[in-house]
């Protein structure tokens, strides 16, 4: 059961008038909290930043949201902290309110359960038949209107998947329906341009600023479903699964790559992933 | 102030885990009521209906709905009443609970401040700078996934303009930051066609099965800007502002038209919106 503060205070409901239920009018970050600690904190705060700032919310005070993370998690254990920033309360139409002050909700919940086999030999995956649109305006940001996101999950998911891939309109890649996609062709690290539509997570950004280290060179752009068979290694991150090979699309198979390996290690080894 | 029923019950908050505030996962209904009688009642249930359907959702049941709303809306007077039905409470990620009790929200809310030379004179408006995407998935529903008009809307007051059309991504005219759009171009009455993206409301529907009434012939197409400021007359329409006709659109003015007027006159005659 998960545990919430609203603005500070212990909580359990959100007043009615609240523009994130009405409009899904904010952002929210999903951070992984091992031992204690907030993973990758800067950077979720600083996507934290963007996403309010491009929708013209006032940005919460990262002390205060420090302070408040601190006091929600348990010292010890994982757990998974999700912070929601919402416009606020106001108005029964799409208008923002002339004054109106953020909503922040922080809430603690279980960490998920995901078997150290999926780290060991990928996550098998399906296509999502659920198409993401292309919405430039809102592109990259993690805002909180994620319809298409619950369909294309409810989709893989009810065909018994753990995970799916999603393509958009024009039947480009996209990324898994809760986690971003990478893929390794020959050295090179190629993920998905989220231009039109798509999250662009936390890990993906790391992967995409360490990529060096490993040998490779980075590459963001158009992907189809063909360049995504033909590839060596495939895998999909997220700042709660970390980073998990794929084992398998449909008919296509493939072995845990030692890219993927030496990704998942070193991002584990520097406390920046749970890891298994 | 709004009066809230949550699940039948006099409520002012919503438990924080329900997936209206996370996802967005759910639909609306904005209803006009007047003289203690919500108008195009059956019209707005058909479409919730439709709207729970398509996002699997359990639809509410419609005696339930109705009750609520006789307890709600005053004996005189005009309110808006806004229904929200959500996918109910539970998880954290994406995927929708396996057993979840939908969340059945009924508002009540002032009657908005349109004056009576609105209705007269017509709405000046613009274009707003804030492009609809393409999300053929959830095109037409009145989900709650509404940031791009909240976006759009404000861009629209911001510069001093009650309503502002908005344009997708290829430069089509779509509708109005909060209403449909409707021109007339000889004695054809037009109105954008909604494939990719925008909500079908409930006058526009109305506007179209009675077309014929005012010897005009229905098209509902792909409209350019150059469509629109080619019109003879234009107007646009909500369950709340009925039809109002539009008097400007940046530097191009239209005088208020003989079928607009005989379209709000009829509209209004026969009880199907408030009027001025």
């Amino acid at each position: 059961m998960a545990k919430f503060l609203l603005n500070g205070q212990p909580g359990e409901a959100l007043p009615l008038t609240d523009r994130a239920l009405h409009y899904g009018d904010g952002v929210f970050e999903t951070v992984a909290v091992v031992d204690g600690a907030p993973l990758c904190w800067e950077e979720h705060l600083r996507r934290l930043h963007h996403g309010c700032t491009r929708l013209a919310i006032a940005p919460p005070d990262a002390a205060d949201l420090r302070a408040e993370a601190e006091r929600l998690v348990p010292p010890g254990g994982r757990a998974v902290l999700k912070i929601i920033v919402s416009r606020g309360s106001g108005g029964r139409g799409y208008q923002s309110p002339e004054s109106v002050n953020p909503t922040r909700i922080l809430g603690l919940y279980d960490w998920p359960d995901y078997p150290e086999t999926l780290y060991r030999n990928g996550i098998n995956c399906t296509l999502s038949r659920v198409r993401l649109g292309h919405v430039p305006a809102l592109a990259g940001i993690k805002h909180l209107n994620r319809l298409e996101q619950v369909l294309a999950r409810d989709d893989v998911t009810a065909r018994g998947f753990r995970e799916g891939l999603v393509l958009d309109l024009d039947g480009n890649v996209i990324e898994g329906t809760m986690s971003n996609l990478f893929l390794i062709s020959d050295t090179s690290l190629i993920t998905p341009n989220l231009d039109n539509c798509g999250v662009a997570g936390i890990i993906r950004r790391l992967i995409l600023d360490r990529v060096l280290e490993w040998g490779l060179r980075p590459e963001v752009r158009t992907l189809g479903v063909d360049d995504v068979r033909a590839a060596e290694e495939l895998f999909l991150c997220n700042s709660i699964l970390g980073v998990c090979p794929i084992s398998g699309l449909d008919d296509r198979a493939w072995p845990v790559g030692p890219y993927t390996r030496a990704i998942m290690d070193s991002l584990a080894g520097d406390g920046q992933i749970a890891g298994p």
